[in-house]
């Protein structure tokens, strides 16, 4: 028995009333497509997750993973699931046809990964990456390595990783050390990568590694880095495996969640015989391996959405039948159901409103992505491409801290026994905690926002967010029922952008006080484009919550959660960047002897 | 290898310069004691902790407990270490002497439960539940019973335990359906309970059971419940052992942390034969009960404190050894410690200050209690006791919310490494969760701070904190250094009253809407005491912080800390009472449908 919930008519809002996401199939990349296909796919991707995926979360926290004589074995469900995701096409949804990818809109894909998340964080991982590995080769790659490569990855046969942390490189990849030496029509790998998710596995006949490392006389920092394909079993040019390539796993990690990922340690080249095929240009490595890592900063995001919205769903559930408590009105006699009780109502509503918050900003987000890309040349591809790069490290960070605060939320309605292994909610919080951890710390994702998203081309991608919020508030300031918290966060949006210009300046001029401020800063950004969401919904749902009939309390949930959620949010986000903004620097000053 | 730190230097500074510890001694009640034996305390339990519970953390992670044929089984060391403990005096710290007690203040016992959480919080709730288990015994019981009893449980020979929930009975006493039938000089007590914590373990000989049942006969509700002793194996009048009671572990839960603490459900009575003695009077067990619920809620955020405090000393360490990346203002070639990054020292002056914080808001809650105590009748000793009682729910929520958002950031600081079991963050943030849930969910707390701490007696508990605060207030606001920041805490301060106020009247107005509220204003309640008492700690380090000499920097540290979290929390303690007191209804008037 699994615990995979999903309310599809809070999906289907978002995609239909607020995005209008039909309208992609009108770009000349999607002119094959249509509504009706995107909502099958919906429905599908809704009805796998449940079907095929959910029943991985118990296996995998039960029966976990082994690693023995450096082979990392997973449970045979695990297998069976990653072939049929594959045969299903769930792994290439928005690929291209030509290697064997659906073409359907990212946003989709994204869609898609929010239901397979949900349902078991540790599992999607696996496909997750080889997408992501798959593209990457498909992208870059040389026409024979794409044809070697990619379908059998696309179909699930074959599995990819990225592999960029070494022992000394954490955060920092200008210090990889990772070697690559010239031999004929490939390179020799030598080195060691760890934090490699899905490094090593029984799942698939091979595994697709995706490595950085430095060719030799590369120059030395970030621009002489360069990307290679290391099949963990050599295949020759028909695609055919010949036998074991010089890489193994040397050890796995013990974690606090995702118990059935494994988090590998590879060495590659001990023999000095591991073969690896350039992928793209000579150092140039970390440019293309940012379309993974853009990729997977998203989905990070994504993950974290759909295990809240996972992890909500269930608290909703146990609070309507879990019966406790006598009602604090005395509405009713004797015990009731503790969603009576308004201190539980008050953690359903905000576990709501950040589910469909997280939601709304992920699918937007995708939706401009989209737009983006399929887009023709002009200021409006180039509007959508700069909103994208400003949403990315927002995506990455709002959507993993939120989660993990979702997850705690949830198990405090569960009291106790959301501290017992029995009910589901503890390992969603376990699950979650990586998210605020990898692809990028979420400090990490504040200085690239408040740093590079703020600066690169004259600070196109925050003029871009800043043009899209005024749009809207231009739009709507004027509803007859919302338009007083429109005004209100009109107000404070247009103060986040002044800070942000302020921070822009003491970027160069102070560093380090910049530095002390960009995670606030961030987190400014990102509750300010949930509230934005959460008000952009209501809008839209307003008319039909006037309506008295109980079919419409959908409709009344959407306009309640966004003006509960906008009046509590929008004065701490006012707050939160005025004290961004204050002279101190005990930050900065405090002497080292006295932490 | 254990992990356990602790910062004396911060302990004394509130115990001495704070708080005038040894003041205490000038009370009759401990005239026989002086600083000098409180300092010795102290200092032993910070070696007792570090030597002998420390390692207990490891193990009892890794050996973790067994469960067999009905019988919990606990690792070696633990047994070892908990025969120690009671050797040692550790158990009765703050007990009267004629059990066996060491007569010192409750303080003394919190600084060592501080100390003794924060090095193996699974290992030190048994200690923690055979305390509370002996005082009630000790305080209400005959003194045949106590004799049979108590001395052995403070020898750590016999532990106890506290036995309140039933399947259907969790947040709700009044449901309790155990039941209690004379039978001589004693009862025969049939039931079951569940989530006792360590209600089984071969740890020592015996297990001395406190147990809410019904007399067969007494009132519904909680008026009809009284308190029984009831150990695991009968003892006869002197003392011995006579062989098993009908009492039996009936399964353990598997649990997200504190894996070291069995978790029992347990059967009384299934033979009908579970003897059972009287501890109090008749059908006043809850009353009784709640000596040790008090206790055990402070406790609660006792080991939060403890247990944050650990988290956040192994951070520092880290964040002082851990080399990665480049100094953002380029004071330093090549790669840096990560404290030098002004994002990490945002985490660690946060960190460090919540700490500091919570163990100020602890002690001087404590010190309190001891007056409360130990000061002769009279209006003194009542403000004490008032303000004890409306400490003890803020201590309980702050310090175990608290703690999990500080194991949070701690974890954050590891980055990747922060969610492998390697280190010791994961496992902080795992065992501290259960803080929050058990004793009480924080939600009850705040409906106890906001309902019963605001209206007995006239509200005398919340009029005792006003008033105290009023007293510093008074005292400090023209402060040279820190005036301004003392007068914005005290408007902040008057605000939280003027609406706690309010929320007297609503609650017999509009209890759902009150009721909405109680736990954004219970920590506002939380904020506003953490806020006075760093400023408190800032104003006595003041002058010595003036000073250039590098051995002040512990100074500077308490007042930067306190300029730092005033700064940026006062202004959202005023925004969470505003939004407190909003009108609108979503969480009252929001359709179960719309969830």
């Amino acid at each position: 028995m699994g615990h995979y919930k999903i309310n599809l008519k809070d999906v289907f809002f978002i995609l239909k009333e607020q995005l209008d996401y039909g309208s992609l199939a009108t770009l000349e990349r999607y002119l094959g497509l249509n509504e009706k296909a995107f909502d099958m796919l919906v429905n599908e991707a809704a009805s796998f997750a449940k079907g095929v995926v959910d029943p991985l979360q118990e296996t995998g926290e039960r029966s976990g993973i082994t690693f023995e004589n450096n082979k990392v074995s997973v449970p045979e469900e695990y297998r069976k699931a990653f072939r049929q995701y594959g045969e299903k096409g769930w792994i290439a949804v928005d690929l291209d046809e030509e290697y064997g990818g659906q073409a359907f809109p990212q946003l989709l894909t994204i869609v898609k990964n929010d239901f397979m998340y949900g349902a078991c964080q540790a599992f999607n991982m696996a496909p997750g990456l080889t997408r992501g590995s798959a593209h990457l080769i498909e992208s870059f790659a040389k026409t024979p390595l794409k044809k070697r490569f990619v379908p059998k990855m696309l179909e699930g046969i074959w599995a990819g990783t990225m592999c960029l942390t070494e022992p000394q490189a954490g955060s920092n990849l200008a210090d990889i050390t990772a070697t690559a030496v010239r031999d004929g029509d490939h390179f020799r790998i030598k080195g060691e990568k760890i934090f490699i998710s899905w490094g090593d596995h029984d799942m698939t006949e091979n595994i697709i590694h995706l490595v950085l490392a430095r060719i030799a006389g590369a120059p030395s920092g970030v621009k002489g880095i360069s990307l290679f394909i290391v099949p963990k079993n050599n295949v020759d040019q028909n695609g055919m495996i010949e036998g074991p390539n010089d890489v193994f796993c040397s050890g796995i990690e013990e974690k606090m969640g995702i118990h059935a990922s494994p988090t590998c340690s590879l060495v590659f080249g001990a023999r000095d015989a591991c073969v690896g095929y350039l992928c793209g240009e000579e150092n140039k490595g970390l440019a293309h391996m940012f379309q993974m890592m853009n990729s997977a900063r998203i989905n990070t995001g994504v993950a974290g959405l759909g295990v809240a919205s996972t992890a909500y769903q269930n608290a909703l559930s146990y609070c309507r039948e879990r019966v406790q408590g006598r009602d604090v009105a005395r509405r009713k006699d004797g015990n009731v159901p503790i969603i009576d009780h308004p201190d539980v109502r008050r953690m359903l509503l905000w576990m709501k409103g950040m589910v469909d918050g997280m939601r709304s900003m992920v699918y937007s987000g995708m939706f401009w992505a989209d737009m983006a890309k399929a887009l023709p040349e002009g200021d409006d591809k180039k509007h959508y491409q700069d909103l994208t790069e400003f949403m990315t490290p927002i995506i990455k960070s709002c959507c993993s801290d939120m989660a993990f605060r979702v997850c705690e939320t949830a198990v405090q309605c569960y009291g106790g026994y959301g501290f017992i292994r029995e009910y589901p909610q503890e390992q969603y919080l376990r699950d979650v905690k990586i998210l605020s951890l990898y692809e990028g710390t979420n400090g990490i994702q504040s200085m690239d926002l408040m740093g590079r998203k703020m600066t690169i081309e004259g600070g196109a991608p925050f003029e871009a967010l800043k043009k899209e919020i005024q749009r809207f508030c231009d739009e709507k300031k004027d509803h007859a029922g919302l338009g007083d918290t429109i005004r209100a966060f009109e107000g404070v949006a247009g103060r986040l952008c002044d800070a942000a210009v302020f921070f822009r300046e003491k970027m160069k001029t102070d560093p380090l006080q910049w530095a002390s401020y960009t995670f606030p800063m961030l987190n400014a950004f990102s509750d300010t484009i949930l509230v934005w969401r959460l008000l952009d919904m209501a809008v839209i749902a307003y008319e039909n919550a006037q309506k008295p009939e109980k079919k419409y309390d959908f409709y009344r949930g959407k306009v309640m959660q966004a003006t509960y959620l906008s009046d509590i949010t929008l004065p701490h986000i006012l707050v939160t960047i005025e004290t961004c903004l204050r002279h101190n620097r005990e930050i900065v000053d405090m002497p080292d002897a006295a932490f």
